[in-house]
């Protein structure tokens, strides 16, 4: 028995299976199936190997983002209520001074200057400030109204009209209009510099999208500009053409604020060249300007101060502005075996359904079928009577 | 030669290859082979295509999150040491102002005013910073004691019994608890306003999370409640419901900080209404409070002044408090014929499976295994002996 | 009619269709054949199930990080121009003083004291400053030069020789070289507590990075180290050491300032213990260091004061230091069915290229070929003579 055995375990090594196929000569059969296979193979070749780049292993991407803004705007302090004439600086008007990935430039200001812990009348337009006796406050002593400034003392401050409230007094003004004409308007031509070093660990590539530019001084003055040859890598961008690139006004945008996205693109072939391991820019604003409600980005920030005498003192700013966020993606793609195979692989999967097709065409619709359906098929009948079966003529 | 070759490459085309089939009429094969068939076509049709939406071609999200919070809160100085009464609004509790994708609010606070750069005793909790003769703090001179303060000057503040260090003093008591009552705690009514925008790309949809809401008044006094039909798409949020959402406790989370996760998840079936593209909020805790050591979640910052005479001033604060983490996830999907096909191929191929398994009772198991192995199979020789072959009786 | 539409519907489930197979026995191309399909069986078990784990399904992870620095340096005024000497602890030198999954610790300054809006000379170093009459100057009046400081008010400066500009005064000098010396190299030495909290939701786990760590006074003391068995789990890292790691040079790194990758991977086999699903450290520079220009980074920001007359004063700090970025990857896998059903599918399909392969093989290269077509195919005409084909010989 054990040499039984041996020697046919070695034999499984010399045998080999191979389907029986009915081989047919036919026009309409034939143009179907070479067309659907055709299309099939159109598919696998073309689009999954050729065109999705099925023959690359892929890297994912490490990214670092660094931002650096250039310029300066005068305020004109005529314009604004509030405050002075100034100069803003970088240290001025980006808030908070450094983000990852992100950017936030103010474009326009409400003030309220010297605010002091203190007693003061509640904004008018706070809904339930208004009052004409201390009765109407004094229900919600030592609450806050929804959107309140500040603790109902249970007072009706007889100045203003309104109930009075332990807050930051004064308090800012809600009738006061974001400016039409954003105070610091002339952000729009503010550079940033957008340092992006990328790198694809698993193929130890290293880029960074200064790219062209061959010395300090050209990097200085260079401006990015999508249809120059060289300045498309220019990592310079004035912020009024990166929403001019989006499609979007800078006037309309920074009066009330908004959401803009720099999207960074490495799709690195590294079959190729790695100078043809560029960024590609894209430009959109995140958040829609369509909706007529809560439209723009602002936030509150304050400074805050000491007097002589030790009390401290804040000035609120009502920061209008656009948050620029920075997005890093792509991938690089080399050739390598594994996903090669397995694309073909899925393939010739696929180009069973082309047999599967034609099938149904030779064995239920050409009008020879009952002749295929005979080379097709050897009906054999099941167990139960196999002693009958073996009787049967063989029809092959 | 040059016709023959030309007509056998057009007779090419009008071939077609289909694999001959025994067809078994057996209960017992016959029913295990539907069943697996079923079983896998189920498989395909049912959670690939239909529950995975495998027809669909995807799109991810672009997301854009600002967040504004709205509330005030009194402090009362008497039972929070070092700090005066005062109250406190956004511009104050939330640091920094402005984030990307996430928002900090203070709960509770450990003050330390008036520090001035000095030389002081170092506190006494710092591991060898005690001392009753110069000698314990000479060895140390010039450096500071790990966790330490200050730089060490060597000398042994006989005062506090504690190494003398250079440093901002008075130096952090490191005997101030934190307070059990959270000095913030109002934060629970806080709301905040998560406004987020999104984009697919690919098919150029646009949506924002106010759904729903009629008008600014309407979209001001809502609040997002999960049961309700049309505040569920408020996006407007109670802090404290925010925390309860998660299964926690808002004074216990307070006390000493903690992170928190709102995920908004859009998940769209463009085949379906638009208006049926909607968000939906999970709210998490993601750091734990199971465990005894290291919990919660705190950070110091300080305010800067300017004595008089030109001296620095600031305020240490030891801040706790709860960082709202807004994480945007989702998908669009749209009928597409190409993922469909590919479904439906690799459905194919599993399909094989079954033919697999049931050869495998059909050859192995079933009594009538010699006659089915006998139809299926064609035995032919190997080249070596293919004379001797064909001598043979074709088995058919 | 419709009993036998019933009965042919019920004898449908008691079918059975295999494909008939040729067996052959040949030396060579069976030992082709196996040869092929151990080559992709072992692809499929051993690299596609066993390597890639296909028997599992997997979660995403989702994760908050908090990091709290210690540690505190003194700043010798002596070494610095226009700064005091001072110390300077983490709410001093981590700017904001809370980021998510990024911190920034500043390692270099230049520092322009008491900066108050005015009028001064431009920075003799910005291009088109230079002026010896007021001529020069006034082409660009009410405008600021590229990368300026201020704007012009078109005269000459006859103390500077540079054109007048309404700005911050006095003008940050850009003549001022980073120090050589780090001002804060001792940040070498401090350490920064990265917490991670990690969950896998779909499988309801939860972990975090504080492993192995018994008490918080071991928590407290203890210090990463790759090479330790207990302290590969320490959360608290030593700056100086995380940049070592990565292989730069600290000193070098802190001059000019840099971007740094933590990134935390936690790869989860939930088949195996839960006490093995633990974090792995690297650490990567970000930012390469080989560029000649632009590099480092650095960014501005300013401390805010007022004069006892109330003018605004501001210190303007050009901070110089190191970002690290803190990047959380992570996936769990646990035994799932589908996943491995689904992977042996798709190896099965390719076990399809075995056959393809070997026909090629038997049907075009060895001598017997012509008797294993015959055997493997049965030729059939097309439809337009199927008359005819009938009367052929069956050739089998």
């Amino acid at each position: 028995m054990a040499p039984n055995v041996v020697r046919s375990a070695i034999s499984i090594f010399f045998e080999y299976d191979t389907p029986r196929i009915v081989h047919i000569k036919s026009k309409k059969v034939g143009v179907i199936n070479r067309f659907l296979q055709l299309v099939i193979i159109g598919y696998i070749i073309g689009y999954a190997i050729i065109f999705k780049k099925g023959y690359q292993k892929v890297d994912t991407i490490q990214s670092a983002v660094t931002t650096k803004v250039k310029g300066v705007a005068f305020l004109n302090g005529s314009e604004v209520p509030n405050i002075e004439s100034s100069l803003w600086d970088v240290a001025d008007y980006v808030v908070p001074a450094q983000e990852n990935n992100a950017l936030f430039v103010i474009t326009n200001l409400i003030v309220t200057p010297n605010q002091r812990q203190g007693i003061c009348g509640e904004d008018k337009n706070i809904p339930g400030a208004n009052c004409t006796t201390d009765a109407t406050c004094a229900l919600m002593t030592g609450k806050s109204l929804p959107t309140g400034n500040g603790i109902l003392t249970g007072v009706c401050n007889t100045t203003s009209n309104t109930c009075e409230v332990r807050s930051w007094c004064p308090i800012e003004n809600g009738d006061t209009k974001v400016p039409k004409n954003p105070v610091l308007l002339q952000s729009k031509d503010f550079t940033v510099f957008i340092k992006n070093n990328i790198e694809f660990p698993y193929y130890n590539i290293k880029r960074r999208n200064i790219l062209g530019i061959q010395n300090d001084s050209q990097l200085k003055t260079c401006r990015y500009n999508p249809s120059d040859p060289i300045y498309k890598f220019c990592p310079i961008f004035v912020l009024g053409d990166i929403v001019a690139m989006a499609g979007e006004d800078y006037k309309n945008m920074s009066q009330s604020g908004g959401v803009m996205q720099v999207l960074i693109n490495w799709d690195c072939n590294l079959d190729l060249s790695l100078e043809d391991c560029v960024p590609k820019y894209t430009f959109r604003r995140l958040d829609s300007a369509d909706f007529s409600i809560s439209k723009g980005f602002n936030f509150r920030y304050a400074k805050y101060y000491r007097d002589p005498d030790g009390t401290e003192v804040r000035t609120l700013y009502k920061a209008f502005g656009i948050k620029y966020i920075i997005t890093v993606i792509g991938q690089a793609g080399k050739f390598n075996v594994v996903p090669l195979l397995l694309n073909i692989g899925s393939g010739l999967g696929l180009l069973a359904m082309a047999t599967i097709l034609c099938d149904v065409v030779v064995l239920y619709v050409l009008k020879a079928k009952n002749v295929y359906r005979e080379k097709k098929y050897l009906n054999v009948v099941g167990d139960d009577a196999y002693k009958t079966m073996e009787n049967e003529t063989d029809n092959n």
